[in-house]
């Protein structure tokens, strides 16, 4: 806040010179863990105090509850979809009004570029948003991603007012084998927020981690994970996004033994916007933690002063003089719907204009080469890798099997399709070809560029004709996810930005993926869970235990590419 | 941290490579509130991890409690009057392992100078100290302090890794009213810890006082102060010191209410060498607030993980792997009797050598011009303002009395001796001149240049010429303590840094202090505490009711001097 507008909030306190004032609210203290009863003075989008007063707009609370505006500990945006200013108003009006963002998928198509746009689009939007730099670009040396970040790279930004650290710390294996880039990374931030990120990870080589400097962890799916890691010095965020949704038993546990919460706090890491619509954000998970027997006092402070404190985020997560002016008014501390949301001062309304900053760095991610026409040709011999998809999870499994072919090249059928990873960051031409279980097709191909974590171009499909007009469809509108048959284009949705998120209206976006869904039963698509969503994991390296990315078909557990000739399908960088 | 030092943590605790091991202790873990039993590991001065170890040193603690070092959250290492060096030897022994400190007298004194010198002779000590950039200096227009510190003065001292913050903002009427100079000292530390000082300010100037940025507050003296400061969003720190015992009725209230302890610390504040060595330290607050009905763990956090947490130390306050290898062993968490004390990874010894910079620049800071001879003589004429010392306090009152004269001039008789400050920062020969009641002194003078908060020398007689003598005594030894009777000096405690620390070891500070007593004994000095410390504070503006400074006899209720001619005696600047 520069000095004038400093000096004026000074004065305002002091004179109770209020613009805003809610009166008659049970206003929730985190700090003191009471509930009192009163008004909230509010001024240029700070509370200037909290007790009697008039102002020129007054709002009745009715004896509501007064909540600071919640936060979310960690989230990545572009997993919505959405672009930055349309996610902020889905939730906004579920009461979420700060989020520490970490635009891990965006940097590994655009690299700093994509930070720069985050924070451009962000900038001022009623919702605030804090970033934490991606520590992983890319996220392993087995694919080819759109950038390279080191510590270098990130220096730009290291003093942003809205960057508020380093984000999470996913190549554990690097960072406890005191790995020189990684370390590197770990210095530039030293004193600073540095999240984690370490499911399962226990004992000496927790503490080795702890160590090296991440002090949160989202990942926590058990209780004694949860303190372990408690005990350890480490923050916890309990995760619910769209998946994951086991930490109700944790909850249940830190209630029944009454594990102090205040180094706790809430995240959704990854939520779609339906699910988002239909139950709510960060409200949904206080919804649930009280539901599980832990207080409401101490869910509010998990859900507000707590992230605050994590990520160093003075004068956010309470209703106290000198606060940002966020507050959520419940009619009770239960089912946490909200009456009403005060962002920055300001009654949010859902209909709030959205804030668009075209940059056509950003919309032109999708890089593909001239596609040559033996390019999806899979010659097999003998036992064949195949990657089986495991319902109802990520994990994939390897089968070795004798597959179907003519003329040394594999003839996709009995529910066998072929998969092509497409480099699309540098048009090298690159492309790893595989063969998936689990997910039949008939008929057509499926295609997306939201591909984690270095979001080149899968395409999964049962003739070659399709799977290239589905690669043809996505170069078209820089991105997104295709769905091809008969060499018609049956259903699209266009996400050109960076090929991962749509500049559309939220009702485009939703009918667009009810399209998508259509059209892919339509092929006869069954997989447990969304077909898209479960595309769109098939070529990150990182989870067990066979991938496909544009090197080749990759041996996760052994971290080690199955078949090393593949490497060289295609062209070069 | 360096990379390589990191580096070799990190693997060290991946491979239980410990140096040291504190085995089989009952240890306190402030973040789940649990007592662990078992071993700590520590290399480097580093935790290693918490668990089961062997190392090439073991100590056995035999199940007494390991508790995380304790931390001091607000003190003035000057009022001490030991070197930094030493004073530190003297609280590790008693558990403290990290202090905050504000060196708002030597900065007074020195300005810069002074606190690169506290930087510079607290670089390698065992004893962790992290400063708090003073706000207020000067401390008034009242008075000639040796420096003034702007903003633009302060940038220099920024980013040293042992700045942790603003020091305690003590003016509050600048900062409530926007103040320009104070708000760019606000400006310059937005978003980092700024200390607080707002004894009893409640209500509206509160909120302002928050609003414009100070949140830690360590003057409240009454169970309400806390609540509302604490429901304000300050943190607040619970001071016992030699002075201002109050406190322990506030850990009583706070008990019985169970009022959350979490955003609470512990702080000494000024406190002397004799009273720590008889009663403690931190450790003493600690043994006073579960002696006071607050739970030991509760006590323990704000003896430690509060207080870091507040002044964003990370590493600091917890026993945890990364955490600094800063630990106490206590063999019952009633007493807090340290049975051993681990600073950075080091068993301490009581003996450790001290560590003694002398800097040219500290040493030289008594600058007085030659005295007049008619330099002390007070024109009198009908009711003379009295300055009178209230027993038991620091407070004065102002009396307006017929003074005993001859010839026009003031004759100390009856109760009544002459009082006088004498600029000591320019050598400008401007000297203050009074009469003060309340310390009977006969046949000689006391003086000292230890005369918060300018630090000018002050000096008390019943004859110039011993006043004379006295303050020729401390020019010859760069300013200290002296007593002074029929022209012969009785006694002398030389405190030649910055006329307000001495050099000397422990023992010759102490017995120089008896030494002073007891020569102010014969002088028939009775004041109903000590008459060094009274004398000290007779300057200070900013405590009721009325001051002698070196411009004159200052009226602290009405902000202005009494007989505004006083402050042409002497020179000018």
């Amino acid at each position: 806040m520069e000095k004038s507008r400093l000096r004026a909030a000074i004065l305002n306190a002091a004179n109770q010179n209020a613009a805003l004032v809610v009166k008659n609210a049970n206003i929730v203290n985190v700090f003191t863990e009471e509930i009192i009863t009163g008004d909230v003075a509010v001024r240029d989008g700070i509370i200037l105090g909290v007790g009697s007063y008039t102002g020129r707009e007054e709002i009745d609370a009715k004896g509501a509850y007064l909540v600071p505006g919640l936060i979310d500990g960690h989230v990545h945006i572009e997993s919505s979809m959405a672009h930055p200013s349309r996610f902020a108003n889905v939730i906004l009006e579920q009461g979420t009004t700060t989020i520490i963002a970490d635009p891990h998928e965006i940097a590994n198509v655009c690299g700093a570029d994509g930070i720069q746009y985050m924070l451009d689009q962000t900038e001022w939007l009623p919702l605030s948003v804090f970033f934490m730099l991606p520590s992983c670009v890319p996220c392993t040396a087995f694919e080819t991603s759109g950038a390279k970040l080191t510590a270098k790279d990130m220096e730009q930004f290291l003093h942003h007012p809205r960057v508020a650290g380093l984000g999470e710390v996913m190549d554990y294996v690097a960072t406890i084998s005191g790995d020189g880039e990684m370390l590197d990374k770990l210095e530039l931030f030293r004193g600073r927020p540095v999240d984690g990120h370490a499911p399962l990870l226990t004992g000496d080589l927790l503490n080795a981690y702890c160590v090296a400097g991440p002090h949160t962890d989202h990942e926590c799916s058990n209780y004694q994970e949860v303190l372990e890691k408690l005990r350890s010095g480490m923050r916890i965020h309990l995760r619910i996004g769209s998946a994951n949704r086991g930490i109700e038993e944790v909850m249940k546990k830190i209630a029944e033994h009454r594990l102090p919460t205040r180094r706790m706090m809430f995240c959704t890491d990854d939520k779609h916007l339906e699910n988002i619509r239909e139950e709510g954000h960060i409200n949904y998970i206080l919804r649930r933690a009280v539901a599980n027997g832990i207080p409401a006092m101490q869910a509010i402070q998990m859900a507000t002063i707590n992230a605050a404190n994590t990520y160093a985020l003075k004068g956010y997560g309470a209703i106290a003089p000198g606060y940002r002016a966020d507050m959520v008014l419940f009619d009770n501390l239960r089912d946490f719907n909200p009456v009403m949301v005060i962002s920055g001062g300001n009654v949010f309304h859902p209909d709030t204009d959205v804030l668009l900053k075209p940059d056509p760095k950003i919309y032109n991610s999708v890089h593909l080469a001239p596609r040559k026409p033996d390019a999806l040709e899979l010659r097999v011999c003998g036992k064949t890798p195949v990657i089986r998809l495991v319902p109802n999870e990520l994990l994939t499994e390897l089968d070795m099997l004798e597959v179907p072919s003519e003329n040394g090249l594999f003839t996709p059928k009995d529910g066998l399709v072929k998969l092509a990873v497409f480099e699309r960051h540098y048009a090298s031409g690159r492309v790893g070809l595989g063969i998936l279980s689990g997910m039949p097709i008939k008929n057509g191909a499926i295609a997306t560029t939201v591909a984690h974590d270095s979001h080149n171009l899968i395409v999964a499909g049962d003739n070659d004709a399709d799977m290239f007009a589905a690669i043809d469809a996505l170069e078209a509108c820089g991105g997104g996810y295709a769905v091809v048959s008969g060499g018609k284009l049956l259903a699209r949705l266009p996400l050109p930005v960076a090929g991962l998120m749509s500049d559309a209206p939220l009702s485009k976006i939703l009918s667009a993926q009810q399209a998508l869904l259509k059209a892919a039963a339509e092929l006869g698509v069954t997989t447990s869970s969304d077909p898209f969503i479960t595309l769109s994991f098939v070529a990150l390296p990182v989870i067990p235990s066979v991938r496909l990315t544009d090197m080749g078909v990759f041996d996760v557990t052994n971290m080690a590419f199955i078949d090393a000739k593949r490497m060289e399908t295609g062209g070069n960088l």
